[in-house]
């Protein structure tokens, strides 16, 4: 298998893989003095600082946004709270706008508390993914719908497979204008037996807005802060990321790695040396 | 939507629900005298006691088998090791038969240690189970393939889906003799999609040997032993038992509950009462 060694100018960093423990401000500076070519930062990060001061930072630097993270959950218990979640979105759009972001990064949402009926929810997220598009497309940012790991299904995520991300993009937008996508995370996907047909698929519909790399460790020993660094898992991310490319995709890589107990006790310099080191070797 | 409600004869316990606390003559005892109809049992428990013994105790009791615990492992490193994996598991379908069980219940292995290649992962569980059939079919014990969740892709199944599973179960017995088929477990299959068509494409095959119910807690707090009781997370359970009988199963419902911290630290009484309770109102 010959897969192109990654360049770090096709690399971003998402910074939560650095756990929010430094204003943006000052990620944004270390991201771009260890040499990766973009970043995707975290809403409430960016909205703390002002999103015109970090978009500027951002252009003086001459960094991509790889993706803006991520949309309010759509599934609710009540109209006027789906209302006020694609309300909420919207602005995040107009924010994504601002920062020249690849995409606006859609984690669905979960089962709506006290409630048990996944084909509703994923109802109610198809209706608010489809309120969202028209905005989407005024203000020229691309939606990347991002399945998460089944085992999120119940509280962050109905849209659980590419089939089913593929399934709802099309669906909304048949033709294809290029303002909504997915969003493929190795973590989520990588165990996915119909990932080659599924990812050529998504492909050849040129809709691979984002592509997000981490590990999956054995033993995992919590389902939402335990990732792995890329090649201390048993996820074949050289193979992944052959298949990604093969489909069509040629953006960035994304490092998104949540992980308590390990990478977010280290001094982040370490961290991001550390994920350039294995972007080069392992992914 | 109405579901018959569940007779208690028509229930088994699996003795993993009581955390293999006690011997299992003593645990075999508890669930005939709380009226429940069936069990499975686990090897471990049933080769330490000696299999005559327990097969003599379960007919006396007039319990049925609902299904025997489980299928050694299929994917190994090296081709001896995956021989050696396949004879322990005839040896195992021996017991099966003599313990009368409904099926021969096959997890099936996750990636060998230190390897990323979940292709060649299940071609070798696909041939461990090819090689298997034969002797099942000479013993009468039928095989039933059980997918595991996503999250158990790395240690414990590369079989994830009933997708996968049903795909498998077609290729290796594309007639359908009536010795390789499904159990379905809520807790690994409640989150797909694309349930409804599969499950009613394995009914329609007559392929599901075995319904396994327990509930998904949100939040989760370990990958592996926090199952919860059925009613006390966010499972649709009547749906899936109508859709399960739609399909044309018309076998036992099966309590499987791996709970360390909960329902394993409760008096062995108190459990099967509570999952009496429960598969009585909410399942």
């Amino acid at each position: 298998m010959i897969v192109e060694p990654l360049h770090l100018s096709r690399c971003s960093i998402n910074t939560a893989t650095l756990g929010h423990r430094e204003p943006i401000g000052v990620t944004i500076d270390r991201i771009a003095k260890a040499g990766f070519g973009g970043l995707a930062p975290w809403r409430h990060e960016v909205e703390a600082a002002g999103v015109s001061k970090i978009a500027r930072q951002i252009r003086a630097l001459e960094l991509k946004v790889s993706g803006y993270c991520r949309s309010t959950y759509f599934p609710a218990p009540t109209r006027e709270a789906r209302l006020a979640n694609i309300q909420s979105n919207v602005r995040a759009l107009n924010d994504a706008a601002e920062l020249g972001a690849e995409c606006f990064v859609m984690v669905v949402g979960g089962l709506p508390e006290g409630n048990r009926d996944l084909p509703a929810a994923r109802t109610q997220v198809q209706d608010g993914i489809g309120a969202l598009l028209e905005a989407a497309r005024k203000l020229g940012v691309r939606l990347a719908i991002e399945p998460l790991h089944p085992m999120y299904a119940g509280e962050r995520s109905v849209i659980n497979t590419l089939d089913q991300a593929n399934a709802l993009a099309r669906e909304l937008d048949p033709h294809n204008d290029g303002f909504l996508g997915i969003a493929v995370d190795v973590y989520h996907c990588w165990w996915d037996a119909r990932l080659d047909a599924l990812l050529s698929s998504t492909g050849k519909d040129n809709r691979i807005y984002a592509y997000h790399v981490s590990d999956w460790l054995v033993p995992t020993t919590d389902l939402l802060l335990d990732r792995g660094m890329m090649g201390d898992g048993v996820i074949d991310l050289q193979g992944f990321r052959q298949r990604v490319e093969h489909a069509g995709y040629a953006g960035m890589v994304e490092v998104e790695i949540f992980s308590r107990d390990n990478w977010w006790k280290r001094p982040p310099d370490e961290v991001l040396q550390t994920c350039a080191a294995r972007l080069q070797s392992v992914c």
